[in-house]
C-alpha cells in the first residue's frame, strides 16, 4: 500500500450538541485516518469516523492532561504515520482555541492544512434566544478571554467594562468578582447578565442577573463551568419576552 | 387533515458554502413546511426541502427587496397555514441579522419557537487560515457594524479604533475612509488589515494591507462585497506564514 499523504483538517465541533458540528466537518471526519479530539468534543461524533484511530488530547481548565507540545507532535507523528488527521476542537479551531499554532506548526513540518470553521461557543447564548445583536440595541459586542495563559485577569476586561455594550466572557466564572469591580467601576451596575452554561445538552442552562447581583446568584445556582458570561443590554431581552409569553399563556392566548 | 402546529424555526444558514450549515439545520430543513431564505443563503440549501413552499425575501445592502414588516408578516402567515417555518438566515440568525424581532414577533402571535445557530460570518477569516485570536497576540476581538441602520457611521468605530486589539467590521467597506481615518486618530497606522469578501465559495478571497496602505489597495483590488475587514495583529500572521511556505517549498522542504 503507498504511502498516504500527510494532512491537517482543523475542525470546529461547535459548542457541545453534535449536531451543531457543519456537514463539512462530518464529511472531513469520515475521511479521517486519525482523530485527535478535545474533553468538550462530543463522543459521538467520533462514530463519523469509526475506522480511524481517535486519540483523546483534552486539556481542562485546571487540570492540565495533554501539554500542547505533545498535542503537536501528535498532530506530526499522526500525519506521517497515518495520513489525514483531524483536530477535532470544541467550537471554533481560531477562537481561543490555539487552532492557529496547530495550523503554523503542521505548515512548517511540510503538511498540508485545510480548515473547516465551526460554531464557535459565542453563538451559545442564541440556543436560549439571547441575541448577540439587537437592532436599536447595540452596534457591536466584544469577545473576552477574563482568564490569561498566566491565569491573571486580562486588561482587556477594564476595556470592555468601560465601553463595550455588550460582552461575551470565557473563562469569567472564576473571576467574576473583579469582573464585577471592574463595571462597577465604570459606574454600569445595572448591566444585565446572563450565564450561559455550555449547553446545547441536558447540562446546560442559563441565569441571569446584573452586576450588581450576578455574585450572589451564582453562588446559589452554582453554574457549571464551562461557562460563557454575557454582560450587556441584549443580555435579558429574551428573558423579558418569556414573562410577555407567560402571561399570554395565562391568559390562553398562546397555543 | 388536521391542521399543523405553526411553528418558526430560525435557521443560521452559514458563512456561504452550503456545506457550512450544521447538521442541525440540514434536518430542520427536512422537516421544513415552508422556507423563508435570504439572498446571501446558498441555493442548493433548499434540495434539503423538495416539499417546501420556498419563499425569497433577501434583502442586499443598498437594495430594498423585502421590508422587515413583510417578512414578520409571511412568517406568521406561512406559520398558521402551513405549520413548520424555517427562516433560513445567512451566518447566524443572532449577529447583524435581526433574527430576535422575528423570534419575538413569532412568540407574541402565539407561534412555538426554536433557535438553530449557525457558523457566523465572523468566522470566514478562518477559511482563510486567519485567527480571530492568537495566543500571546490578543486577549480579545471586537464585532462591529461600521454602518447603522440609518446609514451612518457607528460610534463604535471609534470606541474599537482606540481600543481593541483585534476588530471585525461588518458593511465597512463603503466606510472605509471613515475606519481609516478613526484608527489614525489613535496613531495605529502599522496595524495590518485583511478585508474577506465573502469566502468558502468560488467568489470570495483576502487581500491584506494596513491602514496606512488598505484604501489604495481597494481602489487597486476592487473586493466583492459584502466583504469582512479584519484589523488588529491577528490579520496578517497567516500570511507571513503562507510567505514562510513559500520560502521552504522553494528550498524543496515541503512535501
Amino acid at each position: 500500500m503507498s504511502k498516504k499523504e500527510p494532512k491537517l483538517t482543523l475542525v470546529g465541533a461547535g459548542p457541545g450538541d453534535p449536531d451543531l458540528i457543519s456537514v463539512k466537518g462530518m464529511k472531513a471526519l469520515q475521511k479521517a485516518d486519525v482523530v485527535l479530539y478535545d474533553a468538550l468534543v462530543h463522543p459521538d461524533l467520533l462514530d463519523y469516523a469509526p475506522n480511524a484511530v481517535h486519540i483523546p488530547v483534552g486539556k481542562r481548565a485546571g487540570k492540565e492532561s495533554v501539554s500542547q507540545d505533545t498535542i503537536l507532535q501528535l498532530i506530526r507523528e499522526s500525519a506521517f504515520e497515518h495520513g489525514h488527521v483531524v483536530r477535532l476542537k470544541g467550537g471554533d479551531p481560531f477562537v481561543f482555541a490555539r487552532g492557529f499554532e496547530e495550523l503554523e506548526y503542521a505548515k512548517k513540518h511540510g503538511i498540508r492544512t485545510d480548515v473547516v470553521v465551526g460554531i464557535s461557543s459565542i453563538m451559545l447564548p442564541g440556543l436560549y434566544g439571547i441575541p448577540l445583536t439587537c437592532r436599536g440595541v447595540n452596534h457591536s459586542f466584544t469577545v473576552v478571554t477574563a482568564t490569561t495563559a498566566q491565569g491573571t485577569l486580562s486588561d482587556d476586561v477594564y476595556i470592555a467594562a468601560e465601553h463595550s455594550p455588550t460582552t461575551l466572557f470565557f473563562m469569567g466564572l472564576g473571576k467574576i468578582d473583579q469582573i464585577v469591580k471592574a463595571y462597577k467601576k465604570f459606574n454600569r451596575s445595572d448591566l444585565p447578565v446572563a450565564i450561559v452554561s455550555r449547553g446545547s445538552l441536558d447540562t446546560g442552562g442559563v441565569i441571569y442577573g446584573n452586576i450588581s447581583t450576578i455574585e450572589g446568584i451564582i453562588k446559589q445556582e452554582k453554574p457549571n463551568a464551562p461557562a460563557l458570561l454575557v454582560i450587556g443590554e441584549c443580555a435579558d431581552l429574551n428573558k423579558e419576552l418569556e414573562a410577555v409569553n407567560c402571561e399570554l399563556a395565562e391568559e390562553g392566548l398562546l397555543v
